[in-house]
């Protein structure tokens, strides 16, 4: 029992070494920091997969987590000991592929408080994956004969929202709605089992808008309405067009227009973000998730003055760990 | 039909996007990238979670894919497209969490060449688990109606690999031995389930040793013999066992020392990694998975010369993204 209880207690001791080694959050202030800032799927060299953190009282909630925001958050200083709950928009692995490695370290650091995981209907499903994924990890533990690993599901929650849910925590409110990455014909089975989310954080006065992938949309809009901060996702259709066309000099007109109506149906526009921000009166504006991937300063110049041209309001282009105050 | 036709051609068209923008591959020669070089399971600002990439003939192989893994693989100029395996030494999330990314983030990019993943016993559930993590996003697509996704685990492959196994690709042969970083009993339940390996590939007439984490391993000096190439994991232990310390003044010493030996059995110290590589007798040696976090240029000297007072060969602490060339 003796050389049990030992090898319990120098697993407590190291686990509280994780906690004094992993670094502070700047816990001053609540704010938005944007992770990673290019749009998936294709892995950028400079920026990262779609990810964020809002920090409130302390408190850290990733929404989006591509790949590698476990990485990203060391890098704003944050301990995954303090994510409380990860809000997903969508389930497009660019936005999910950085999940498992969250819960995984989370296990594997012996952080086991409570964790949420919002998002659309099937994120239950998709999170359960993860679960099968770490199981023979977690059984087979640090491989000490007589450890028990807890099960990977361990204070891990998981809650769907759909159209219009608002959920309230000790931090904030937060409202979903339903935007338009997805075309479904309203009301048919897809469009009831595959829905892409918008969020609205009510934070201690203050209200944050993410946008997640979407295309044009009354209902964001609405959703965004006086929005102290907006946090918009962005594609340059015609960009994207135009090199399609160059790497592809013999595609028939049709299909770069039928490419163009299925790109626009589901993603905005420099013009699109900007009307966007207008039309919904927001005091603030951060372009996030661009596509194609920006990778010069001049980059940067030429899209805030393409979304600039159609909101007169403050607009920062964002780049990866970028960090935006919250508040009135 | 035609406007269905215009759409899956336009998919088509992108996917070609896809592969023009990427980048290339530097293809000219064989080499070893560690694309991660800390150690987990804690996230570190400035160096990624344990990932390596070996490109043989122009194609990449991801050995061990911690979070960030697709990232990393992008700032090394490497496509997802490119990847034809993966190799996991053993299922710890810090070695396993960028795996999820990679398979997502292949499906969504219509990349659907075969791809293997070869592991110990429990890969092959493992994978299964990010199959079904994967599922709701493959079924929905990208919301295009008529469009209907190919399953997770289109081309995805398993091959699961025990003590001693040998397997042999269009590149190169590997073989797989267990090493020390369990400590089951022989022949016990837990001993034929869970299973850490290291690796040894033969490259057109070289040889890389890939110890995955491991204690001190006879087995794995016999499997690195000659090696043209050993990559070792590393943890300075008594750094390890002072910031324990530090951080916990009242810890009995009985504890200090049942934790010396739980660590001790399960890595490497720097004079172990250069008894290592003298034992083998082998001819470069590349320290990764290091542990705790080198920071400075001065932690990355003190390691350095702490390997090379028990080996006089070549010794690389590596940082991500350092390439080693791989051949006689």
């Amino acid at each position: 029992m003796l050389k049990r209880s030992v090898k319990t207690m120098a697993l407590v001791v190291l686990s509280s070494l994780f906690i004094s080694s992993q670094g502070c959050a700047n816990e001053s202030k609540d704010e938005w920091i944007t992770l990673g800032t290019m749009a998936g799927p294709i892995p950028n060299a400079v920026n990262s997969q779609p990810a964020n953190a809002m920090i409130v009282n302390g408190n850290t909630y990733v929404v989006d987590a591509g790949d590698g925001t476990a990485g990203q958050l060391a890098k704003a200083g944050l301990s995954l000991k303090g994510v409380k709950a990860v809000f997903i928009s969508h389930l497009h692995f660019d936005h999910t592929g950085g999940l498992p490695a969250i819960l995984g370290l989370r296990w594997q650091t012996n952080t086991f408080s409570d964790l949420t995981v919002y998002g659309p209907p099937g994120t239950k499903a998709t999170v359960e994956g993860i679960f099968q994924f770490m199981r023979i990890g977690t059984e087979g533990g640090y491989g000490v004969p007589g450890q028990v690993g807890k099960p990977a599901n361990t204070n891990v929650h998981v809650v769907e929202l759909g159209d219009g849910d608002t959920v309230t925590n000790d931090d904030f409110s937060v409202t979903a709605i339903r935007n338009t990455h997805y075309s479904w014909p309203e009301n048919s089975e897809e469009w009831k089992k595959y829905i892409a989310l918008s969020y609205k954080f009510d934070v201690d006065g203050a209200s944050v808008v993410y946008t997640g992938d979407t295309g044009e949309s009354k209902a964001l809009i609405a959703l965004a309405k006086n929005a102290d901060l907006l946090v918009s996702e962005m594609m340059d259709i015609d960009h994207t067009i135009d090199l399609v066309v160059k790497a592809n000099p013999n595609m028939p007109e049709q299909v770069a227009l039928g490419m163009r109506k299925h790109l626009s149906n589901h993603h905005v526009t420099p013009q699109q973000v900007g009307e966007m921000a207008t039309q919904a009166n927001v005091k603030k504006l951060v372009v996030t998730h661009m596509s194609p991937a920006l990778l010069k300063p001049e980059h940067y110049e030429k899209y805030t003055s393409a979304v600039a041209e159609h909101y007169d309001g403050d607009v920062t282009l964002a780049k990866d760990l970028d960090r935006f105050p919250i508040g009135k």
